[in-house]
C-alpha cells in the first residue's frame, strides 16, 4: 500500500480485498435475494473477492442441489469475483467428494444457525476423503477446536478456525501454532470493537478479557472477516439479523483503528488480502483496488436496517473502488453491474503452493 | 507364567496383579467401609496392587481434606497394597501441586458421577502444573478425548485413557498411538463380556459392534480394569449400585477368554501387571502371585448383590494368592488381615524409566 502526502488528505491506496466469510442467510433457498445483497454490499465496501460461507441461516450447501439454488440466486449478482463452498454433515463425506472440484473448501460446522457435526467419527471421515489441496475451515470452539486440531494433526491436514472470539481458543491456537501445527485462524472484525460489555444478550460477542486477548495475539491472527456475527448481533438485539451489517463498516473500523495506532495499513492487507490468498489458493487480482481517504471522518446514520455503530464516528473511508480497471463503487455508489466478476468456485489449485509449514514437528 | 500339566487339571501361577481402577463409592464419605469392601474382594479375586479410582459417587479426592478421610476410612483394611490418586476439578490445578508427592496420579475426570471437568483452559492448566513423572489419567470420550490427547501432545505428556467402551474412541487411540502419541489405554472387563444388547438400559455398556472392535483392537489395549463398569450396572439394572461386583468375577472371565482361546494368560498378565507397573510407575512385587486353576468350572450363584453374571458358567477359577510369601487367599476365603498391605500413595517415580516414546514424531 502507498500512502500519498500530496493531498491535502492522507490516501491510501490498497489492493483489492477479501472477504473470506460472507454469510448469506438465504444462501440455498430459491427466489433469495440475499446473495446480490451481500455482494453489492461486499463490492461497495472495498473486496474484489467474496468466499460465500456455505450455512445459511436454514439451509447450508451441503448437496449438489442446494449449490444449484445457490448458484441460480447468484446469476447476474456477480459485482465482484466470489465462490461457494460446501458444508459437513454427519453423513455426507462421500457424497461431497463428487463436488470437490466445483467448490473453493469444505466448512465443517460447530456452532451455526443450520446444521453441526459433532462426531470425531464423522469428522475423521471428512478429513479422510477431502482432497488434500483444498482447505478445510471450521467454526470449532472449546473441546470441539482440541479436537479438530486433533484431527488435523493426525491426518497431516492444514485447517483454518474462523471467527475465533475467545481468550482459551486464541490461547489453544498460539500454543498450536508454537508446536507446529498446520493452523490458521481469523477473528471477525465486528469481535475486535464490538464486547458483550456493550450487548450483554449477545453472548456471541467476545467479553471485553477476551477482546483483550484477541487484541494480544493480533500476530497469530491469519485474517479478519465480517462472517455470521454482525447478522447475529442483530438478531440478538433487534429480533431480526441484517444480511449486509458489518460489510461497510469493516474498513472503517479498521481505518479508525490504523488512525488509533493499534493496526497498520500493513496489518490490514496482509490480513485481507495476502493469507486469504495463500491460505485459500486464491485467485491474483492484480487489476483491483480501493483508494480510501484516512482523514475522512464519517458519523455512521441511523439505516433501514439497526447497526450496533450508528452514531459513532469512523475514521476513514472508502472513496473509489477498482475492480478490473473500472471504477466500480465511487464515495458508496456502486457502479458496476452484476456481470463484471466471475465465479471462481471451479478454480483449481494455484500451481506453486507458497506457505507450507511441515505437519508435526517434534517438541523442543 | 508358568503351566503345570502334573496335576490331572490345568493350574496357572500368575504374578500379583494390580487393579488399575478400583471404583470406591464412598471413598471420601467420613466412616464408609467401601474401601475395606473393595479391598478384601480384591486381595481375594488376586489383586496384590489396588490403585483406587479419587471418584467417589458423591465425593472425590479434589483436596487434601478429602485425601484425609481417605486414608482414614482405609485404616486396617490394607488386605494388599494401595495408592490414592487425586481428581481434577476447573479450579484445583494449583491446590493439588501440594499434594503430588502423596498420590499416584491425576484423575481428569469428564464422565463421572461425582464431578468434572470440561474446560480446555481448565485442562490445560493441570497439565502446565502436575509434574511430569506422575501420571494423568482421563476417561475422557469423543471430543473431549481427541482435545485431551490434544492437550497432552502439545505439553508433551503421556496420558491414559480409562475404560475405553466404544469402537469411533478405540480406533482414534489406535490412530494416535500410530502417529506416535503418548497415550495408552485400558478397558474395563465387563466392557469386553457385556454388551447393551443384554442390558439396553445401560449405555454404559459397549453396543455389540462397539464390543467387537474392542476385540479387534486386542494389541492396543495396555491395561484391563474393573473401574465404575460393574456399580453403573448394578444401578442400572436394580438400582442400587454394589462396590463389590465385577472384582471377584475379573479373572474367571478372563480364564474363560482364554479356555475359548479368544485371550491367551500372556495377554492377561500384560495387561494386569506388567503394563501397570510400567504406565503408573508401581512398585515391583516379587512375592505375590496366585494359582488358578483353569479347568474348574464355577457356575455363578445368586449372591446377596445382584450380578448379571448369576447363572451363568466360568471357566477358571483363582484357588489360591499368596501376598508377600504368605497364602493369602484360598479357595476364595480371605486370611489375611487388613495390615498386610501397604499404602503405597507416596511412593515415589520408579528410578529407571522403562518405556518412553518420543513426544511428537513427524508423520510418515
Ligand atoms: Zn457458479
Ligand atoms: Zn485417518
Ligand atoms: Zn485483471
Ligand atoms: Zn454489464
Ligand atoms: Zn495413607
Ligand atoms: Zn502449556
Ligand atoms: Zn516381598
Ligand atoms: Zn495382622
Amino acid at each position: 500500500s502507498t500512502v500519498d502526502y500530496k493531498a491535502s488528505h492522507l490516501t491510501a491506496t490498497l489492493p483489492g480485498l477479501v472477504n473470506i466469510a460472507a454469510f448469506v442467510p438465504g444462501l440455498a433457498k430459491a427466489g433469495s435475494r440475499d446473495f446480490e445483497k451481500v455482494m453489492k454490499a461486499s463490492a461497495a465496501a472495498g473486496f474484489s473477492m467474496v468466499r460465500i460461507m456455505p450455512l445459511g441461516l436454514e439451509n447450508s450447501l451441503t448437496d449438489a442441489r442446494a449449490l444449484s439454488t445457490a448458484h441460480s440466486n447468484a446469476r447476474r449478482a456477480a459485482y465482484c469475483d466470489f465462490n461457494f463452498s460446501v458444508a459437513a454433515t454427519s453423513t455426507n463425506a462421500r457424497q461431497l467428494t463428487n463436488l470437490t472440484s466445483e467448490v473453493g473448501s469444505l466448512f465443517i460446522p460447530f456452532n451455526h444457525f443450520s446444521g453441526n457435526v459433532n462426531k470425531v467419527a464423522a469428522v475423521t471421515t471428512h478429513f479422510e476423503v477431502w482432497p488434500t489441496n483444498k482447505p478445510i475451515v471450521t467454526d470449532a470452539k472449546t473441546s470441539d477446536l482440541a479436537s479438530i486440531l486433533l484431527l488435523a494433526s493426525l491426518h497431516g491436514r492444514n485447517v483454518h478456525i474462523t471467527s475465533v472470539t475467545t481468550k482459551d481458543d486464541i490461547r489453544l491456537i498460539a500454543l498450536s501454532k508454537q508446536k507446529g501445527l498446520q493452523v490458521t485462524c481469523d477473528v471477525a472484525i465486528y469481535a475486535l470493537f464490538l464486547s458483550q460489555n456493550e450487548y450483554p444478550q449477545c453472548t456471541a460477542l467476545p467479553t471485553k478479557e477476551d477482546q483483550a486477548a484477541l487484541w494480544e495475539h493480533m500476530d497469530i491472527i491469519d485474517c479478519f472477516s465480517v462472517g455470521s456475527l454482525p447478522y447475529q448481533v442483530s438478531l440478538d438485539v433487534k429480533g431480526t439479523g441484517s444480511p449486509v451489517l458489518g460489510i461497510a463498516d469493516a474498513l472503517p473500523l479498521l481505518f479508525t483503528a490504523v488512525a488509533d495506532k493499534r493496526l497498520t495499513l500493513e496489518d490490514i492487507t496482509k490480513r485481507l488480502r495476502d493469507n486469504p490468498v495463500d491460505i485459500f489458493d486464491l485467485h491474483e487480482q492484480p487489476h483491483c483496488a480501493l483508494e480510501a481517504n484516512l482523514d475522512r471522518t464519517v458519523r455512521v446514520e441511523e439505516q433501514d436496517c439497526w447497526s450496533p455503530l450508528t452514531g459513532k464516528v469512523l475514521k476513514g473511508y472508502v472513496e473509489r473502488v477498482v475492480f478490473e480497471n473500472e471504477t466500480s463503487c465511487l464515495d458508496g455508489v456502486l457502479i458496476a453491474d452484476g456481470h463484471v466478476g466471475k465465479d471462481m468456485s471451479s478454480s483449481g489449485p494455484r500451481p506453486v503452493a507458497t506457505v507450507k509449514s511441515p505437519p508435526i514437528k517434534p517438541l523442543q
